[in-house]
């Protein structure tokens, strides 16, 4: 069960290895918004997204003896680069399941960091069960993507570093959008939200047609999404929210926040030129919900960018659409 | 005269206003360089540029009853809004003289910060005889681009933020790579390393045809550029070194690189692949020679990025150059 003291030695053990990102903030995205808008640019983390510090959180807590043997992961690219990257500085191998149809870059990075790689058809093979098979073949160690209390502890370290940031801005009341997929991340900043400063308040935020956790949240139940491709977000989406972030997201979060792919392409395109930092669509949802869903949202927004692991033809066009 | 007591004063008065940018690195950026390259990317810094802090420092060391009734300046663009900005901060009107060629979002970023813009033709018109009329007429107060200490030693801040980070990386000899123009920001950080990290060296780069600093460095006596226009990295195309920054320039630094426009793209669309930034051309110059002319470079090199204010056609096309 992940818990606030979970995070706290995640930090620890993470001290040195992951990189503190800035908050950055635009006067030409606060008018936009017509609020205040700091955003908190995981893109800039080692790998280009926050994954790398669950992964970190999970494998530094492996035994020794076990670790040795390596890790497995599956992940639509994101995950799998964080797990890469963790596994080669631990100095032990790494298998990597990833759909056929993950971003060209994500592929050659896992590849590059020193993974084996695994592909599968998204639509019509089980992902678990690909990992589950070869983890046991190989005495490998699983590293699951979100559903797994060292995982969620780790992604919870940002949450203890925008408590600190927002201190820093006098900020003490806040919506944190978090990009959102099987709700790792959004769960982990959430508890340490919740310890640390509790006017900051997570939401949940996904594209439109792929919104297993707004719409769980608003059922009090877990619900699944009917499919698992056609989405330009492909960081966050997975088939439905787990088993341990749910009750954790249920708890803590507000009602979940959707966008459409047009939005989170505008927002790719407005943090290219008022932030210069590279988004994927994915990572831009919940700077894209600031901007264009201000609804119920306070003075003061957090925007959390979860990852910048796009293809160069997909920025492009974010930019070509959003002069 | 700038000092490291300058730049140790305009840090002061820079306190809470400027950004502390990250020091970023990726293996891949490593692997090309055959070195370890650690970056340090000031296009994250308020206006989406280093001529914030240089702005800032001399601004606000103005007598306010002087400053209250304005400032002026002249630039390509990022010294521009860097002023704009730091005198909209201060309530005080600023203008602008601007070339007619300079990049569109940096003249329509210029008049979003509140500045009145005064366009020139930077081929036949001399950028200080309209400023110094214009200043004189309106009793408004110069911010020079570089030749002013005040400047040199808010740009020197970065050099500081450096000696830190470099610190704590374990790292205490490097070879300091800064993108430059009329030199204040290479001399302001040249101060700061002198004084605080002395196994830290900066050197200049400039765009191929645009070797003013280089040649002068050589020569030992200040040399002019023979054209102001036909680069790409047009931030960084100045007439030739300043008075007061050739002296410290030519004490301080190395041998003056120099990069080709299509080496400078290259480093742009690595920056936005591996680091996740948005470098404009002649901000990324430094990054550039780290990556493309190693020879003569130590086992560390500490590439700066200046700015990353570029449209949005022309970051396309580096990223269609460079897949």
């Amino acid at each position: 069960m992940a818990s606030i003291e979970m995070i706290e030695a995640a930090r620890d053990r993470l001290v040195g290895r992951v990189r503190r990102t800035p908050l950055l903030s635009s006067p030409f995205l606060d008018g936009l918004a017509g609020r205040r808008v700091l955003v908190k640019p995981e893109c800039l983390q080692h790998t280009g997204s926050f994954k790398f510090r669950g992964a970190w959180s999970a494998i530094s807590h492996i035994a020794p003896d076990v670790r040795s043997r390596g890790v497995i992961a599956f992940s639509s690219g994101n995950h799998a680069q964080g797990v890469a990257l963790a596994a080669k500085l631990h100095g032990i191998p790494s298998v990597i399941v990833m759909p056929a149809d993950a971003p060209r870059i994500k592929v050659e990075n896992t590849r590059a960091y020193g993974a084996e790689v695994v592909l599968y058809d998204r639509a019509t093979e089980d992902r678990d069960a690909i990992g589950g098979r070869i983890s046991q073949e190989r005495g490998l160690t699983l590293v699951r993507p979100f559903d797994d209390p060292l995982v969620i502890a780790g992604q919870g370290t940002v949450g203890l570093e925008i408590v600190e940031q927002a201190a820093e801005e006098g900020v003490d009341a806040a919506d944190v959008i978090v990009p959102t997929g099987g709700g790792g991340f959004a769960s982990g900043i959430a508890l340490a939200l919740e310890a640390k400063a509790p006017g900051l308040r997570v939401r949940t935020c996904e594209p439109e047609g792929f919104d297993d956790v707004a719409r769980s949240l608003a059922a009090g139940r877990i619900e699944r999404n009917s499919s698992q491709t056609g989405s330009i977000c492909d960081a966050i989406v997975t088939p439905q929210p787990g088993n341990l972030t749910f009750p954790i997201l249920s708890r803590l979060c507000g009602p979940g926040r959707v966008v459409t792919d047009r939005e989170a392409l505008r927002a790719v395109a407005l943090a290219f030129q008022r932030l210069k930092i590279v988004v994927e669509p994915g990572g831009a949802v919940a700077l894209a919900a600031a901007l264009s869903r201000g609804e119920a949202l306070g003075d003061t927004v957090i925007a959390v960018v979860s990852g910048g692991n796009v293809d160069s033809d997909v920025f492009a066009e974010a930019l070509r659409q959003n002069p």
